[in-house]
């Protein structure tokens, strides 16, 4: 967007034609792979390459993406909710040559080097319960590949609130705090209301019956009635660490 | 159910005729009014006489039961979601012979005494917010209705967890709790995880956008991660008196 | 939270210095296994030990939990939601040395010995038909561990009224009812309209079509006209049977 | 669509010409006033006439449509859900001249004379509550305008079970039953289980909370665990009553 | 029910004790299996058999009850939702001395001999489309064993209206209509428009997306703007044919 | 858009200045107003002046968008969802000075003149039912506005299929069909099977109970059995007309 | 509907007889296989032949109808979602003798020869992501099926603006659009402000948690703020084809 | 929290007795109105002065609440969702002596000076439309309220996505952005895509039919397929409000 006063002012000194001009606003910086189009200055815009949802794709799609990427110069890409099969496939497909670690638990796949954290703080990463260890893993693992420092604090849910009291120092030492939970999410506005950062909740699809696949953490979280929290979709502990990122780089 | 035996003795007996205990049977213990069928035994079966739910009816027909029961010696009655303009157009129906008290804020109306209490310990009405304070005057006014001591906990909601914390001993003190809030109904889970007594949970509309009418409070409740915790129906003030009065009289 | 008061006099007496005293507070009684905590006072503070929810965690981690407890002396553990597999796993991880019983209808496995009846009376397990058994197993195989007397009643949903007014003696007879239905849930109206006791009602999400997964029960169980009634999570024949043994302990 | 076979033979004779025949099909049996079809044929075709549903018309077009059935000659005619407000206006529109009836509590006018019952057997309308008593008058009153004779059995809700057998022998010579509740609906599965006679079950509105409106009630009546029980639409008393004449008259 | 007034007689007599007639009352007419009470009077009561819902009880139980029930003499009895594989288990513990007949289709199996039809008249069983048949086929087997002569008229859904109305004079000839559709349900409308007889829409989950698997139908059914439509549970071929039989035997 | 490369080519002619090309596309082609941006090129882009959704507007922001819009020389404005109280109050700010013609029945104000028949057929406009009509009125209004020759087809429900298979001519010759419904909307498959025409579907909120304010009719439409039907919003009588009349201008 | 006139006019020259007549009303254009009626004029009335929905019909159905219909004349048949296995297996019965082509992605199978393009533009097939892509297939192949040149531009959600910008003009030179979204579906209003053409908007089920199977995509569609869109079921690439085809040979 | 050390020091000293620590822990630091319990500390722990939900409450209770307050020395207060008339009660009841400023568009009154804007950045408040305005003008308002310098940009739906493409600078310029729109909510995404700034995202209940009171834009919103976007409640421009301004004070 910014570009454009750039290439008006380089078709006003004649040093772009017309024609030229309307073809570069064109074809960058995306490069069409039919099923998809890849984003080569999302690094620019963003602040991080290009990150793949893999749960939509199938592992041809995936490699292919990833090759193309790697083809362009993009030597640190996330893949996200990617499956233990689906991840042997890829890594079948495109062989040793291709550096990465994959985290079993958060579903995630990084290529390249994991950036050093550059962030002002640090990310709480918290969770009511075991059972939603991975989607904080996913949150964590996100962090960390954005330059986070992170702190996980698992398994401290309300029903026995003195383990998380015992932890209010390190919730009140976080910039940002990642709160999740499932069931009745109530963790996400007591947490809220001890803290004063700000607070990312993430409902989980962990419960059964009337917790209507995370119906019941997403709305208790909605309606939180501690000041300072915002949500987002259930189970995406990725969209909650990608804007806890953002935050903590302010 | 009870009087079965007693019934089928005095027919073997030749006390009481083969037509006559049908009818008996057939005619009581309720009075048919058309509209309504009185049940005049609830005294003895469920521990308290009729209680009349106002909602769904007009004032003639409150005023109706209520000077039908009384001419039946019921002198003790409890008239739930009466607000003010009806309880007005049946007092002006039935005249200053009539003794009651009018809880303006509970919407209830009661007829004669309240009875002295007399349950075993103090059952602790506890709100989140300030907004909740009708719905908790039901189950207080109630539960004295019924005969049990009451600590009223109000607005003491998790996003200000000093508040409740500060009262850990009352709400410990307790033998029975009610624990009522709106919004994300979290104040349920929390209770539950302080206290060893059963908590009976009360959702209520307080609320906007995504609470949908109490639908947030009632689903976060019903998952309560906390053991221990019911749940009754939203706003259900009554309900949860009703039991709660139930187990504090055992 | 009784003890601290107790902290504070030996701190005031010297007994405790203040940096102990503030650790005592942070460091118990939870002991912290990275992806859980576990509450070694439970038993204190609730009357029984740490229950596991097998559901939403791996075998391992079940196995390393029951590890832990025991070393740390908690020798009679209630795992739920275990299903016949992970049990298998959990048990081949642990070995002989492990005493166990496994319900396999339940889907409960119980480490050491079970209690003795030590509840004041007897709670009723009551279910409408034959595939609501699981959930009211759950239920009463709970109910026995936390010490209660149980009587099972089976299959006796309103569509043949019989079969329950038939066994009202026993209904009557409870001092506490757990009354469990899927399909429409009428039957804990029905009991709740002919007992005097407290009635927790568990729907279940047994049926098809607009059973909507046991949204239909637990919405009629919610709009009970009988009193006394208060309802759990679809399915948790744990909850309400926790409930109902603080009852009948009080 | 009988006559198709008629006005074909008619055409063979030369009696009725192409055009004259196409003409006959697409001109009757409808008036079309713009703003409604009305079908003279309708008591050939379905045992009744025109009935209106007075919800989503103003005072005006009911006026209109009443005028022009009692020009074409029909004679008794249903206008249901009119409420007094649009009563009285059509009313003024229409004058002395127009012989009706106006049932205030089942919001129903019917034109000319009510007809004799020459239903089979008797039609029970049945409800669980005094609230739900203006569903219940809606049946009625449209059950008695088709023929038939209708038993009102009121406010026998299953929370007091004994008013409900106390009334078998009604409930059990009644050749069809209309069974109305709000809240929870357990009374279709009641009834349902007690007689060998088609119940059509009415959900009604009655209730707060998590009865939404019917909504609780609906999914009950459907899943009732009970044979022979069907379901109309919430509040729909006219919907059941006139399927129960229908079967009432076969 | 109808023997209170008999076994008063006899109290009354002195030819049964009042012991025995309590006895009577409470041990009869059923046979408890602990999983499952079974109804062996409900031949008289309802007509039929007792039916067994197959789909929450496992091989054994069905096996059980089959075995039991055919020891106390009846030797008639329908199976409903039982898939090849559990009727196969079924079989295999029962094996040839075992009469029966398995519907595929329709996953039903009966025992016994099928009933003559002694129906009045002709139940149809439409449905929109092919994929609707496995509930037709649920209602029209369930209707012949219950002794109705059945029509079945199969894909003809409103999208191709000439399907249905050349189809006009088998729909018009049926005493009762079991009308079965999934999508957007609009053959119950279309049907009740043109046909005099009752119609019992079965709302089926056929479709996909916005179907919210048979929702859509279930609401449209209920909405039906046509009169003489009442609707029971999604899929619940049975059900429909068990009100249809109870009419077509008036 | 399209204007961009002829800007370009003015800068690279040098006839405009960067800047001024920059000032250009910021500018132009909106008026911003603060509290609305008005789009002035809309008739160019659209083929239609502004519209103005009234709903959500006060009638001192109409005046002053309608009075903004007559300035800048725009004379033939649509306003939607215009009640009576807001047109009034509008006409009272902009006096009579100002050209308009408000349709009430349709909630719609059009300033200037309409525009002539310029569509390349007729567009049908259907309803199931006299309710109806205010939202056809809408659409109908809305495509004589837009230039379209509009055929009014009323109260053709499916309840009497005659009455819709006797206007299959003029279904049958209109270009594009809007059809409108409530209650169970049944009537757009009806349609869409019987023409060979584009369908645009227009739930209704018309109906009550499980209508759920139009979710049945909406539902009903999306499942549509037959091809060539697509669904606008619940009562959006001016998006259909809007697409309708884009088809009928090809 | 149009030869009712030509058959009522040969009976009046006595060339038909009635009998003759009124069979031939009843018979034609339908084959009745029992579990399906087969259309056979259905190019004529709609264009193209039968289509077979794949999802809710067994191979051996499959099979079936398409030998009746090549047996009929029908040469160029469309199946739609027919997944691999079910396409095996149909193969595996007809054999070799019968041409076809199977489009794996689009889950779609196609007798005989495609048709040439013959509409009058093009039809523009977007989708915001790479998951979109099945459903979009299934759009196009039928588009293609259906005589129409297909412009497939995939990938270009609204997250990274440019790349639909940049494709403005095609967007611009679609006579009609099919834009294709799950998640947010915020793709068509974004396409439905820029084009001045049709819109067929198909909400997906792509997405996780609150995308609730598509229902957020679908809502977010059917509330779109751009004019000219219309909304087709979750997922139904066939039906917004079918209807972009009939606008795109007006 | 913090200041439990500090007491414990002091009990350690001896200059607190352990009567004494224990009763300040549990009397601050809070007054405990009976109906409301004010914290007093908030601004010391939470960064403002106690925050009032005027709609759960009635105009007692704030004008109580704020007098207590201003008692306390609190003199600038927030008190949202105050409509005009409780306004007017309020200040009634308060007279001149109260300092107040009321925002009738936000339904805001705030107490005392405005505070001067210290955050590091601006703050941008987008909305879709004009309708969207009173929520944005309660965030913008409790925006300034707390510090933070604003920018408003109204009515700039992603329809006309040039209105928005126009802003792109300020958009740009932004450190944080609170993004408003109801419909479809399709503006987030819109937003997300183009800034690498926080957004927090509101759904309002702008809209109609399918809107379902804000429900589509709050799951359009949810499934952003924009990185860098949470959600706060539907028509919560306080929520949003609150967190922009904490992560605009880091």
């Amino acid at each position: 967007m910014t570009d454009t006063k750039e290439l008006l002012k380089q078709v006003a000194e004649g040093a772009v034609s017309v024609e030229d001009a309307l073809l570069t606003l064109k074809r960058e910086p995306y490069v069409d792979m039919g099923y998809a189009n890849l984003d080569l200055h999302r690094r620019l815009r963003k602040g991080s390459s290009e990150v793949i949802y893999g749960a939509g794709k199938n592992a041809e799609q995936i490699a292919g993406i990833l090759t193309m990427l790697m083809q362009k110069g993009q030597d640190n890409i996330l893949v996200t909710r990617l499956d233990q099969d689906k991840y042997d496939a890829v890594k079948a497909m495109l062989g040793t040559a291709f550096p990465e670690t994959y985290y079993k638990n958060a579903r995630i796949m990084i290529t390249g080097e994991n950036r050093k954290p550059d962030g002002v703080g640090t990310v709480a990463v918290v969770t009511a319960g075991t059972s939603d260890i991975p989607v904080a893993e996913e949150a964590a693992v996100t962090l960390e590949y954005l330059g986070n420092e992170v702190d996980r604090i698992y398994d401290v849910g309300v029903a026995g609130l003195h383990r998380l009291l015992n932890r209010t120092d390190r919730l009140m030492k976080a910039r940002v705090l990642v709160v999740i939970a499932g069931m009745e999410g109530a963790l996400a506005s007591v947490v809220g209301g001890l803290v004063n950062a700000p607070v990312i909740a993430v409902p989980t699809s962990v419960g059964y019956g009337a917790s209507f696949n995370g119906l019941s953490a997403l709305l208790s979280m909605l309606n939180s009635c501690a000041s300072g929290v915002s949500v987002v979709n259930i189970d995406n502990g990725f969209g909650a660490a990608y804007q806890a990122s953002l935050i903590n780089h302010m």
